[in-house]
C-alpha cells in the first residue's frame, strides 16, 4: 500500500518486482482496475475531501502568514477538490479505460533473409516516477496512464498537497491491487525535500524514467542530480507568422485563439511574426481584437509604427526589448515583430523558439513547405492555432505531459510513449555464420 | 573543413547551422556526397596510410616503453590501416548509399475529428556527437551514417589516432562540401582531455544527442558530467537457456555459436542456463563441444556435478562465484548454471542480465511466449543464437552501436534512430474551441 511504504529505495525496488508483472498482465485486467480505482474515488468521497480540507487549512494559514496573500488565491486554487472535481478525476480515468492499450503493438516485423523472424513489440518501460507540484488530481491521473500501459508508478507530490496525495494514492493502490495488481504498482513517496528527490532521481536499477511536472525550478532540481532518464514537460515559446498570402480571416481568428484562449498553458503564442507587405493589413485587425481581450502588445519598431496609426482606446503598446522573444509570457501579452520573408520568420523562430508548436498562416504552398521543412519544432502548424498541441486533441487520449526533447518523446505523451519496445526472434536453431 | 575548428562551441554551433541545411536537402545530395566520400577514400590513401603510420609509430614506441608490452597488440590492431582496410570503409560507405532514407518517411497519419490533417514525420535529430576509441574506422563510419539520415556530426577521437582521424576527418568533409552539403556538416574535435570531453558534453544548445563508443571509464566520465542526451552503447551479460523440451541438436548449435563465434563482442552469451532434467544430456554434448573450442566453464554446484562426469582432457572446469553471474567476460570463458523451471531462468535473467540479448532453445510453445513475455532485453530470441543482434544482421543496414537503453533506441542503433520526428498539421483556419 502507498502509505506504508519506508525508504525511497525499498519504494523503488517494489516498484520494480510490481513492474515485472504488471507487464505481463492482460488488457482486460489493467482496464478492470482501472475502473475499480474510478468506483472507488466516487465511494471514498468524504474521506478524500477531509485530507484535503487539511490540505486547504495549511495553505490558508500559510497564506495568510505570507508578505503577498493574494499570490495563494492560485495555489489554492489548484490545491481545492471538491464533488464535482473528484468526480471529474474518476470520469478521466474512465475515459482512459476507453483507450487502445498499446502494450503488445506490433510496430514493425519481417522475416530475414535467413528465415528468422523478427517483430519489433511496444511493452512497459516498467517504473515511471512522476515528480509534480500542487495538483491532487494529477495523482489520479499520472497513475492511471502509467497502470494503463502497464508501468508501475512512484508518485512525488509536493508537501502543500501531501494529506490529498497520500489519500488519493492510497485508494488508488487500494483499489488496483484489490482488482488483481501487483502490490507496489502505485506508491507514494512521502516528504518533500530535496534530498528525497535526488535519491529518487538516482535510483537508476529500478526506475525507468522520472517525469517532471512542474516549474523550472523543479526542472533544474532534476537536471543537475539525476541518472534516471528523464523527460522534462515543455516550455513553449511559441510563434504564428502570418505570410503575406494569407487569409486575414483565418490569421486573426488563430492569432487571437492561440494568445487568448487559455493564456497560461505551454502551446499559446507569445510571439507574433507578420509579412512586411500585409502587416498594416493584418495589424489594423488583430490588434484590436487582442485589445478587447485586455492583450497587452510588446512591438518591435516596425510594428509599433503601423499599431500606433491603427490605435484603439483600449490598446496597450509597449516597445519590445531584446528579452521579449525569448520570453514564455503565460500571460495576456504578446510580441509582435515585422518580418520580411518567410525565411526571416523561420529564422527567428530557430533563434528564440523552444521547439514545441508553431504556426505559419499562408494559402501559399511554397511558403507552407519551407515552414514546415525549416522549422524544427515538435508541432508544426499550418492554418491552424498552435493550442491544437495536446494529447487529447491529436487523438492520442490523455497525455501526462508535452516534450521538447527530441528523443523518445516529442510532443504530446500519451500512453505510447509511456512505453519502450523489443525485438522478438523466433528461429529454428539459427546460428550466424 | 575538419581541421580548421578552434573551439568546441564554435565547433559545435557550426555543426548546428550545417545541421538547419542539411535537414532540408534530398537524398540524392546526401547520397551523392557519400560517393564522394567513398571516392575521395580511394583517391587520397596515400595521404591516410602516411598519416595513419604516425600514429602506428607513435603506439608502437609507447607500446616499448610499456609493462606489459603485449597488450599494446590488440591496440596496434584496432589502430592498424592498410590499402585493404580503408578499401573496406570505402565499400561500408557505398553500402550506407544503398540503404533506404529514413529523412521524411510518415510514421504515422489521420485526419482528426474537426478536419485537422496530421502527419507524423521522421526528421534529422541535427547534431550528433560521436566520442570514439582507438579505431579510425570509425570517424568515416559514423559521418556516413549522420550524413545519410541528414545530421551534422561532431566526432571525438582518441588521442592515440589522432593523425588518422585528423586525415580521415577531412577527406570527408572535404568531399562532403564538395558535393553540395553544408560546411560544418563533419567537424573533428582535437585533443582527447577530459575537460574537452565535458565541454562537448554539456553544448545542449547545439548538441542534440552523444554517442560513446568505448569502455566503461569512458561512459562513467560521461554519465558524470553530460547534460546533452546520451546514447550508451551496450554491454551485454547475454544468456541461453536450453529448456527441457530443446532440440538438442539446436541447443548445442546455438550455445556454441552464441559463446564462441565471436566471444569479443556484446551479443555474444556469458552464462548457460539448463532445465535440470536434460542437463545431464546436454553438457555431456555441450561441453566438450566449448572445451573444444577453447572455452573455460565456470559451474554452478549443480552443474559442476554432472559436467565432471563428462569430462574429456581438455575440459576446464571451475566453480562459478557469485560474481560470475554479473560478468561480461567478453573472452572464451562461460558460466553454466542448472535451473528447474522456465521462470527460474527468467528470474536469473531478471537479476543479472543487461538487457541486451537473451535466448531460449525449446519446442514448447508455453515456454516461449513465457520467456518473451517475462524477460525485460532489447532482443529476445527463440531457437537462435544472440549473435543475430546487429543492425546488419536485422536488416536496418549498417548500426552505430546497440543500445540497452529503454528511451529511443533499444537494440541496433541505425539510421531511424539517429533521427527524431516532428508532428505536421495543417488545417483551414482550425481554432480550438
Amino acid at each position: 500500500m502507498a502509505t506504508l511504504a519506508t525508504s525511497v529505495v525499498d519504494v523503488c525496488a517494489e516498484a520494480k518486482r510490481a513492474a515485472r508483472v504488471l507487464a505481463q498482465t492482460d488488457t482486460a485486467v489493467r482496464d478492470g482496475a482501472l475502473e475499480a480505482i474510478a468506483a472507488a474515488l466516487e465511494e471514498r468521497l468524504e474521506e478524500i475531501l477531509a485530507a484535503n480540507e487539511r490540505d486547504m487549512a495549511a495553505a490558508r494559514e500559510a497564506g495568510a502568514r505570507a508578505a503577498e496573500p493574494r499570490a495563494g488565491d492560485a495555489l489554492l486554487d489548484r490545491l481545492r477538490l471538491d464533488e464535482g472535481r473528484v468526480r471529474a478525476i474518476a470520469r478521466a480515468v474512465r475515459q482512459i479505460v476507453a483507450l487502445e492499450d498499446p502494450v503488445g503493438e506490433v510496430i514493425d516485423g519481417h522475416r530475414l533473409p535467413n528465415g528468422l523472424d523478427v517483430r519489433k513489440v511496444r511493452v512497459p518501460l516498467g517504473v515511471v516516477a512522476v515528480v509534480y507540484e500542487a495538483r491532487p488530481n494529477v495523482t489520479v491521473d499520472a497513475s492511471a496512464l502509467c497502470l494503463k500501459s502497464g508501468n508501475a508508478i512512484v508518485l512525488r507530490g509536493s508537501s502543500s498537497a501531501a494529506h490529498s496525495n497520500a489519500v488519493l494514492a492510497h485508494v488508488v493502490a487500494e483499489a488496483a491491487v484489490a482488482a488483481g495488481l501487483p502490490e507496489g504498482c502505485v506508491s507514494l513517496v512521502a516528504g518533500g525535500g530535496r534530498a528525497e528527490l535526488a535519491e529518487l532521481a538516482t535510483q537508476k536499477d529500478t526506475v525507468d524514467l522520472i517525469i517532471p511536472r512542474g516549474g523550472e525550478g523543479l526542472k533544474d532540481a532534476l537536471q543537475a542530480v539525476a541518472t534516471v532518464p528523464v523527460i522534462y514537460a515543455a516550455s513553449g515559446n511559441c510563434h504564428v507568422y502570418v505570410d503575406d498570402s494569407a487569409d486575414l480571416d483565418h490569421a486573426q481568428a488563430i492569432v487571437v485563439n492561440a494568445k487568448t484562449q487559455r493564456p497560461g498553458v505551454c502551446n499559446a503564442a507569445e510571439t507574433l511574426l507578420v509579412h512586411e507587405r500585409i502587416a498594416a493589413q493584418l495589424l489594423a485587425r488583430v490588434l484590436p481584437a487582442l485589445a478587447a481581450a485586455g492583450v497587452v502588445v510588446r512591438a518591435d519598431p516596425r510594428s509599433h509604427a503601423i499599431a500606433s496609426s491603427c490605435a484603439t482606446p483600449d490598446l496597450m503598446i509597449e516597445n519590445a526589448g531584446d528579452e521579449d522573444w525569448a520570453t514564455e509570457y503565460l500571460a495576456p501579452v504578446i510580441a509582435v515583430a515585422v518580418v520580411d520573408c518567410v525565411e526571416d520568420a523561420i529564422e527567428h523562430i530557430a533563434s528564440y523558439g523552444s521547439g514545441h508548436s508553431e504556426a505559419i498562416v499562408t494559402r501559399e504552398l511554397a511558403a507552407a513547405r519551407a515552414f514546415q521543412l525549416g522549422v524544427d519544432a515538435a508541432c508544426v502548424y499550418v492554418n491552424a492555432s498552435t493550442r491544437f498541441t495536446d494529447g487529447g486533441e491529436f487523438g492520442m487520449g490523455a497525455e501526462i505531459g508535452n516534450s521538447t526533447q527530441k528523443l523518445h518523446a516529442r510532443g504530446p505523451i500519451g500512453l505510447r510513449e509511456l512505453c519502450t519496445f523489443k525485438y522478438l526472434i523466433e528461429g529454428d536453431g539459427h546460428v550466424r555464420a
